[in-house]
């Protein structure tokens, strides 16, 4: 009896773990976010190193505006040559467009872009709300 | 005794439960996936139908073509004006470049493009590895 009811005990705990995950991982799916696509195209004079840091910099922008959820960034690998000449992708995530929005006029953003537009010769920017 | 063994047991339990959960949603985190990211200016002759038709069948994808892990599709709303006149984004997962290539030549992403094409009057196509 002792046994069975340690068994259940465990069970039960086993099942609301299980569930929390599901009711986690559903959530995460059904999410309303707010996607921000960033692609760049750099200068011709612009150093290998001045490239990565503007990357770099971008990146540090998880840090320093708390509306940030996540960036993802990547040099373009499209075989299909659709890019435009934009060859460094960032895709930003918000919670919100209000979140996205105070991304946009953040000092550390506006930071951001007086360091990088020197480096940088072509911009596109796309939001979209990531629905499913 | 037989009480704080039990509770021992709970502890252990949910421990296990709390490790598995945040080892899981580290390996989300850390997971090197491929994003494609589309987005499709519309020919100012094609209809809001037309239009529609194409998101959907666009979405259909994630269902014919096995290698699609997601796609996140919806109008661009972003307030920067640096969208070069793109209106519709379409972020696309894949597990691998392999997985992204098996898609592109795959033969219902080919039926996809004619589908769409009449309607469609610029793309752009940019993927990046996702790594953050």
């Amino acid at each position: 009896m002792k046994t069975s009811r340690r068994s259940l005990t465990i069970l039960a705990m086993a099942l609301v773990c299980i569930l929390t995950f599901c009711v986690k991982a559903s959530q995460a799916g059904a999410e309303p976010k707010i996607r921000h696509f960033v692609a760049f195209a750099f200068k011709d004079s612009a150093s290998p190193e001045q490239r990565d840091s503007v990357v770099k910099a971008f990146l540090e922008l998880r840090k320093t505006v708390p509306e940030v959820q996540s960036i993802e960034a990547g040099p373009n690998n499209s075989p299909e040559h659709l890019n435009k000449g934009l060859t460094h992708a960032f895709l930003v995530t918000f919670a919100s467009e209000k979140d996205r929005d105070t991304y946009l006029t953040h000092p550390e953003h506006e930071k951001f872009k007086k360091f990088a537009l020197p480096f940088v010769s072509d911009a596109l920017v796309i939001d979209f709300s990531g629905k499913k």
